[in-house]
């Protein structure tokens, strides 16, 4: 049977396990995995699924799909982290989205059982995980890349930390 | 509110919009983003949600997140279009995985109102759209990553053409 969804279906997804990270709340986080470089943490997949992580280990990082479960209602103008005034919702990469769908690139650095060691964790302790998957420069990187009103607070990045403001 | 689900809740979420590209089906289309290089497509955003591209523009390339919507039920091994032998589907981008949420980064050529022209387009027509980010290399690039048992197909992505398997 082929799922066979109109844009207007309710689209229904279950977690595959939780994120674990040393961050209760919001408050005080890297606002980019990018920018949580000694940040360590685990991912704890449903023993269920421990059969898909077979050669995950060859990879040296991931993509997390995780929910933002600690975001309230979307907003469709924001001003994030990195900026005083602001932009649309699609514009940032900030919590309170349509779909509260967040996405990481992580280090893996082991995997015993369904319990996968990450590093670069830029999420609440407790975040329920969609999705990983294998990160491919050769399919994800596009260096040269624009990117407009970020282009002068990027550098920021690294220092500013989340203030709660999309609790 | 905050919304406080679960990790065994079901967690709703609602396209935004709708992908439009060449591709009627799965069969003959480019398996990554990257290798699409000529392929023009549309996202086709939910009037609704028209405030949220406020300053998206000023990026050259944006991460989608779609539904795998023709994929059927998931597989945990899973052989993919770049290999010969199963690989865990945690290992893989194939489509079937227990979360059906498909990520590419596609180049933005313009908006229109609520149509944004992309170029890039791995997707089959008719996808429907979960999330919109702008893409960032300084957050999403890791260009020295291992790749595992992708390291010796990578180089044959680009012509390398799906054939339906995962339908």
């Amino acid at each position: 049977m082929e799922r066979q969804d109109s844009p207007t279906d309710v689209l229904e997804y279950r977690p595959i396990g939780v994120i674990r990270s040393p961050f209760c709340e919001r408050h005080g986080m890297p606002i980019q995995a990018a920018f949580a470089e000694a940040v360590r943490g685990r991912v704890e997949l449903e023993p269920a699924y421990a059969p898909g992580l077979l050669d995950l280990e060859g990879f040296s990082h991931l993509i997390l799909l995780y929910h933002f479960h600690l975001s309230g209602h979307f907003r469709l103008h924001v001003q994030p982290y990195l900026e005083d005034r602001a932009h649309g919702v699609f514009a940032t990469r900030a919590p309170r989205r349509p779909n509260a769908i967040g996405l990481s690139v992580v280090r893996l650095e082991g995997i015993e059982g369904t319990t996968l060691h990450i590093v670069n964790v830029d999420v609440v302790d407790g975040t329920p995980l969609l999705d990983i998957k294998p990160y491919v420069p050769q399919f994800d990187d596009r260096p040269g890349a624009r990117i407009g009103w970020l282009a002068n607070r990027v550098q920021e990045a690294g220092s500013r930390k989340a203030d709660g403001r999309f609790a």
